[in-house]
C-alpha cells in the first residue's frame, strides 16, 4: 500500500488492515483440501496468494456503511475474489499472456501444469456461485438471488470476459494500424477492471440492507473508482519508475497500446481522474461521514497510490 | 437416437422430438448476438451446434412428471447446456484433449482462436448461473438458490472438474503401470458424466414442486442411469464398429484406458449395466406410469443404445 497522504487515507489503511485476517481465514476455509487434492491444492495456490483483497474489502465496506453485519457479505466477498483469482490464472496461461510469474511467485500452471490451471479456474468460477447461493445467511432469499445475477453478468460476455475480448480484438486493430478510440478504451477499462469493482460494492450495498437509492449511490461511486484506478494506471505506465511499480515502467507505450494519456495527454488524463474521484466522493456526501470513511479513503487512495 | 426397441423407448423419442424445438428457441434466445459479437458469436457457435439436448430433456422431464410446467425449468434447462458446452470447448483445446472435430464441424479453437475458446467458455459458465437466478419465474426464490447451488457443486471440484482431475490423473498413473480401482473408475464416470445428469433431474424436481421424497427418488434415479450410461460407453467401445458408434472404436482399449469391461470383463459390467437401469426404473414405480413415460423411456434408450 502507498504512503497514506490524507487521513481518509489512513482511514482506509486501517479498515483493510483490520480486515485482512478476517478475509483471509475465510478465504482459507471457502476452499478445503479435500479429495482431489491436487486440484484443490491448485486452486487454493492462488486463491491465498495476497493481493490487497480490493474486491472483498469494498464489499465488506459497503455492506456495513449502509448498515450491515460483515458476516451476511462475507460468502460474496470470498466469491468475488474467486472470480478474480479465476480471470488470473486463465490470463497467465501460455495461448493468453503467458506470464511465467505474478507478485513474484510462480504462475499456477507453470507449478500444476496447464490443464489443472484451466481447471482450477472453472472450478473457482462455479465454486463462487455455489458459496454465495449455499453460504448467504441471515438475508431474503430474493437478495441473494440478485447478487448472483449481478455477479453472472459481471463476469460474463457483458462484464469482464467481454471486457477482455474487446481488449484483445484491439490490440490486433492496433497492430494494424488502426487506432483505438477514447470510447473503446473506456469500455475495456469498465468492463475488465471495472465491472468486478462495481460489483462488489453493489453486492455489499444489497446484502446490507440498502435502498434503492443507496444501491444506486454506491453503484455510480463504483464505476468512478473502477475507471479511475484504470486512467491512474495508465498514467503511472508513463510517469513512474520501475522501481516504483514493481514491475516493467512504460509497457503499455513499449508495446503501443492505447491508454489515457496515448489519446488524450498526461494532463487532461490526470483531469479526467481527479474528477472521477471527485464524483465517487460526491456520491458518499450525503452519509455519516465517519461510515463512509473508508470508502472515502479507498478513493483517496487510488488517486494518490504510486504503485 | 437409436432404433428404438421398447415402447417405453418409442414414448421417449417422442417426448424429446416434441420438446427439441422448444429447447433450441430457448437455447438460442438465451444467448444473443450482442456486442461484443465475436465473443457471442464464438458462444452461439459451440451451444447451437446440435446434440441429443440429453439435459435439458432430462429437467423439463423430471418437472413435468412431478407436476410443475415446462417454463419454470427452462432458464435451468439452458443454463445445463451451457455448462456442458463450457466443459467441452475447454475440453477440446490444444492443452486438453487436442480435438480438431466435434460433431463433424471444427471445434471452437479451430474456428475461434484458443484465446476466444478459453474467454467464450468463461462466459457460458458465468452466464449460466446469472440465467437461473435472472430467468427463474414463478418458483420461491429459495428453490432457485438450491438449484444454484446444486449446480454449482456439479461442475466444480467435487463435480465434473473434480471428475475430470482424477481422470488425468488416473491416467498419468496407468503409464506407470498402476492400474485404476473400480472406486476410482466409478468417481470418474459419476462425477465427469453423472453429476450433470443428476443435476438435470434434480433441478427439475424441486423447480417443478417435487416433495422432498421425489427429489430423492429422482436423485437416485439420475445417479443410476449416468453411471449406466458410462458403463454401456465403455461396452460399446469394446463391442460396436466404428461405424455404428460415428467415433474410433476400441479407443479405450488403445490407450489402455481403465473401463468397466476391462477390469470386470464385458459379461459383468453389462449385468451391472442392467442392474442400474433395473434400479433406476423402480426409483420411478410409485409414479402414475403414463406420466414417468419419458423418464423411464431414457432408462431403456441407455440400456439399448447402439451408438
Amino acid at each position: 500500500m502507498a504512503v497514506a497522504d490524507t487521513n481518509a487515507e489512513i482511514d482506509f489503511a486501517k479498515y483493510v488492515k483490520e480486515k485482512n485476517a478476517a478475509i483471509e481465514q475465510a478465504l482459507s476455509d471457502s476452499v478445503p483440501t479435500i479429495y482431489p487434492e491436487r486440484l484443490h491444492e491448485s486452486m487454493r495456490y492462488s486463491l491465498l496468494a495476497g493481493g490487497k483483497r480490493i474486491r472483498p474489502c469494498l464489499a465488506i465496506a459497503a455492506c456495513e456503511m449502509v448498515g450491515g453485519a460483515q458476516e451476511v457479505v462475507m460468502p460474496t466477498a470470498c466469491a468475488l475474489e474467486m472470480i478474480h483469482t479465476m480471470s488470473l490464472i486463465h490470463d497467465d496461461l501460455p495461448m493468453m499472456d503467458n506470464d511465467d510469474f505474478r507478485r513474484g511467485v510462480p504462475t499456477n500452471h507453470k507449478v500444476y501444469g496447464e490443464e489443472m490451471a484451466i481447471l482450477a479456474g472453472d472450478a473457482l468460477l462455479s465454486h463462487a456461485f455455489e458459496y454465495i447461493a449455499r453460504e448467504t445467511k441471515g438475508v431474503p432469499a430474493e437478495k441473494i438471488l440478485r447478487v448472483i445475477a449481478d455477479v453472472g453478468k459481471c463476469v460474463g460476455s457483458e462484464g469482464l470476459v467481454g471486457g477482455q475480448v474487446v481488449d484483445i480484438e484491439s490490440e490486433g486493430l492496433a497492430m494494424e494500424g488502426k487506432p483505438v478510440s477514447l470510447e473503446t478504451l473506456k469500455y475495456i477499462h469498465a468492463h475488465k477492471t471495472g465491472a468486478l469493482l462495481e460489483t462488489a460494492v453493489v453486492s455489499g450495498a444489497i446484502l446490507g440492507g440498502g435502498t434503492e437509492e443507496d444501491i444506486e449511490r454506491l453503484g455510480k461511486y463504483a464505476y468512478d473508482i473502477g475507471l479511475a484506478f484504470q486512467v491512474v494506471d495508465d498514467i503511472l505506465d508513463c510517469t513512474a519508475t520501475s522501481e516504483e511499480l514493481g514491475k516493467t515502467a512504460g509497457k503499455d507505450v513499449a508495446v503501443g497500446k492505447a491508454t489515457y494519456p496515448s489519446l488524450l495527454g498526461l494532463e487532461e488524463s490526470q483531469r479526467i481522474a481527479d474528477e472521477l474521484i471527485k464524483s465517487a466522493k460526491e456520491q458518499l456526501s450525503v452519509y455519516d461521514q465517519k461510515k463512509a470513511a473508508p470508502l472515502i479513503g479507498l478513493a483517496d487512495y487510488i488517486k494518490n497510490r504510486k504503485n
